[in-house]
């Protein structure tokens, strides 16, 4: 076992435990459907979660503001040196959602900032030789506007002034929902960080998959946040009259494009840890009695390494070429996202995995090491300062649903496991 | 070669079909886009073609209504009968159409009563021993409010007042657009023809497929329109996260209704005279990053035997079955139409056999017989009279597309056809 540094007691994590769940609970009735939690970047629910997180980090005893992107800061100081260690994660959500993915790491790091704390004279302060924020990040998911991880990236500086026309689904822009909002699109850089102020980012996160409910594990240190790819892909045949064009004159575009989803799957079903999805699917000119004349659908391609995920997509494109081949259609894809696999920093990697040692009978080399197949804030950071993930065990992998779990008592697990690795990096920065 | 009733001059029946293309280049041009052919049912294009088309029936020497649902008609009266043969077709168009599809028969028509009628003291008249209609019916494709064969199915008398809250794109009800347009949705019954009113129907068309062309034949007897039924098909699964949720926990609808959409083409290819397609297909929620949970689709199956078709049906069933229990998934269908194959008349199959006859060097038993895949609004008029119906070749089959063709000459022999068609019945009825 890991040496426990924290002297909170059982209890204490416990009550921490619970409150994080009330919270989940309260800020799932926040949502703009009552049947559902969705909570989308820039929208009155964003304005109202934000004013609530506020309070409670003012009572966790932070300094708190809301950045130029929309992000709700709070900052601890100590007596230490100003660079701070930000834990953080997202309270955006996708459309019905579940009620922890994101919003139980940035709840979780407001119970560590609470188990670190002590008053002094000047209010709440640590004995941490570096100060502690929590960031609350709008929007990872890109359920608004299809872009991820906007807030996350103008905290990273890695902003790019091209999305300021992405649109809505009621045609709003960017632009226009950051005025609505009241913030000012010509200040959003002010919400970027320079590395001297950062000495590293933790977040804890649901694992939005099954790999510790397999393994009967509450807890695991994360590698990596996998590489993704995305593609939008069309195929084009020739749209004919259903009923007139015999079986041997057809060029169906869904017929080329249902083969080739099921071509992704057999090819990354063929690999270990490469995952492809066709999410988005769409025949033209979808007519019951025309034959398809275009499809158009997306590719999620997502890889541990960056190399083996490219030679999948590789072997993919050589397949569709046969297929469509064969069929007498055209193929394209345009590439709209590549982000090549953020691997968690060594150091933050070590105080993640003595955190969860602490609060288990592993041994540190025991602790699960995982990659991320799901993407994170911390790969629009990854160029900012280090970065470290705590994953929880998520029953059944069930996410972005509204079946979402986490149990209180891994939250627990959770809780501890965080404030031990902070503790564990004090004590290798003042080493 | 069989007996010729027709006396009009080569020349005649040339300049006669080259009217008829050049109206066809006219009515072209009445569109509701300035890129494409769209003219759809009960919109401004519709008011302003049935106003040129009962001026050319006027100069035809025909009397013009336009009924109840819309369609326009003219009547040419005799010295015989007042029951009439109808010649008819439809004005309509898909979306992006080509210029001929239903248009060019409807313009045939109005030339074979030019070729039969003659000036008498009160005015123009025929020595049939029947009157003669020409139908230019509206909405035989459904392209605005889904639902096609509305114009013919008032005169067929098999109209639906379920039909009435059917809505276009804009949300318009058909009742609403009936108002827009000027008619009373509650004279709709008065369109509806009693049987002793015609002696039966015939419909000059493109063939809308390839079989002639690939025969070197320019026109052919039409043995029955296809059974046709529709389906739309849900698939179910379970929307998950597209990273975190590896293969073997995924019930991914798209990749079930992918193997569906393949098992179809699969099972129709291997019978004769079946041709099944899958025109519309959306996944749901549809998110780049989201394991499909639900996909729609419809299925198009035709055949030339209402039995063949319904075992092709059963067969695909238990495939589905298969496909959906081993990927965990559910389906399940909705039948929107069922059409019954409607068999051309006998008497009409044989004047028709004639006609063509007349024209070439065929014997009449030569004469190419084919089922038409494709429906025709004599579906709609099959319980009210006789029909029989004549194919023109359709180069490569391509319809519903810009580059539907059909030659002058095939124009010049249908109508020579089709007026002998038309003496060859008079000679049948007066016998």
């Amino acid at each position: 076992m890991a040496s426990a540094l924290l002297t909170a007691s059982p209890d204490r994590i416990a009550t921490a435990a619970r409150r994080v769940m009330a919270r989940c609970d309260e800020l799932a009735g926040i949502s703009a459907a009552a049947d559902r939690i969705e909570r989308v970047y820039l929208s009155p629910e964003h304005a109202r979660v934000n004013r609530l997180v506020a309070e409670w980090m003012r009572e966790a005893g932070m300094s708190t503001h809301q950045d130029a992107a929309g992000n709700q800061i709070g900052r601890l100081d100590t007596r230490g040196d100003d660079a701070a260690l930000m834990i953080g994660s997202h309270l955006d959500t996708v459309s019905d959602a579940g009620r922890f993915d994101g919003i139980v790491g940035v709840l979780m790091g407001l119970e560590v900032v609470r188990l670190l704390r002590e008053p002094d004279e000047a209010g709440w302060r640590s004995p941490l030789p570096f100060a502690v924020e929590v960031a609350a990040f709008w929007d990872e998911e890109g359920t608004r506007f299809g872009k991820a991880l906007l807030g996350s990236s103008a905290v990273g500086g890695v902003w790019d002034d091209a999305w300021w026309q992405l649109v809505d689904a009621e045609g709003t822009t960017l632009r226009q929902a950051f005025v609505e909002f009241g913030l000012d699109p010509a200040r959003i850089t002010e919400a970027a960080r320079r590395p001297d102020e950062l000495i590293g980012y933790l977040e804890a996160h649901i694992e939005q998959g099954p790999e510790l409910h397999r393994r009967g594990e509450s807890l695991a240190v994360v590698s990596s946040i996998a590489s993704a790819r995305r593609f939008l892909l069309t195929v084009e045949g020739e749209a004919r009259h259903a009923g007139g064009t015999p079986y041997d004159m057809r060029r169906d575009a869904l017929l080329g494009a249902s083969e080739a989803a099921l071509a992704v799957e057999r090819l990354c079903r063929a690999e270990h840890h490469i995952i492809g999805t066709v999410g988005q699917f769409e025949a033209f000119p979808g007519g019951v009695n025309i034959v398809p004349g275009e499809v158009q659908f997306s590719l999620d391609l997502r890889g541990e390494f960056d190399g083996e995920r490219d030679r999948v997509w590789g072997r993919l494109t050589a397949e569709l070429d046969m297929i469509m081949r064969r069929r007498g259609l055209r193929w394209q894809h345009r590439e709209i996202h590549n982000a090549p696999a953020i691997a968690c920093a060594p150091l933050l990697q070590d105080v993640v995995r003595a955190g969860i040692g602490a609060t288990t009978t592993h041994t540190r080399d025991e602790a699960p090491v995982i990659f991320s197949p799901a993407g994170h804030d911390g790969m629009a950071l990854g160029g900012l300062t280090d970065i470290g993930m705590l994953f929880l065990r998520n029953p059944d992998g069930i996410s972005h649903h509204p079946d979402e779990a986490v149990s209180t008592e891994d939250v627990a697990r959770g809780i501890r496991a965080l404030a031990e690795s902070v503790l564990h990096l004090a004590a290798e920065r003042r080493a």
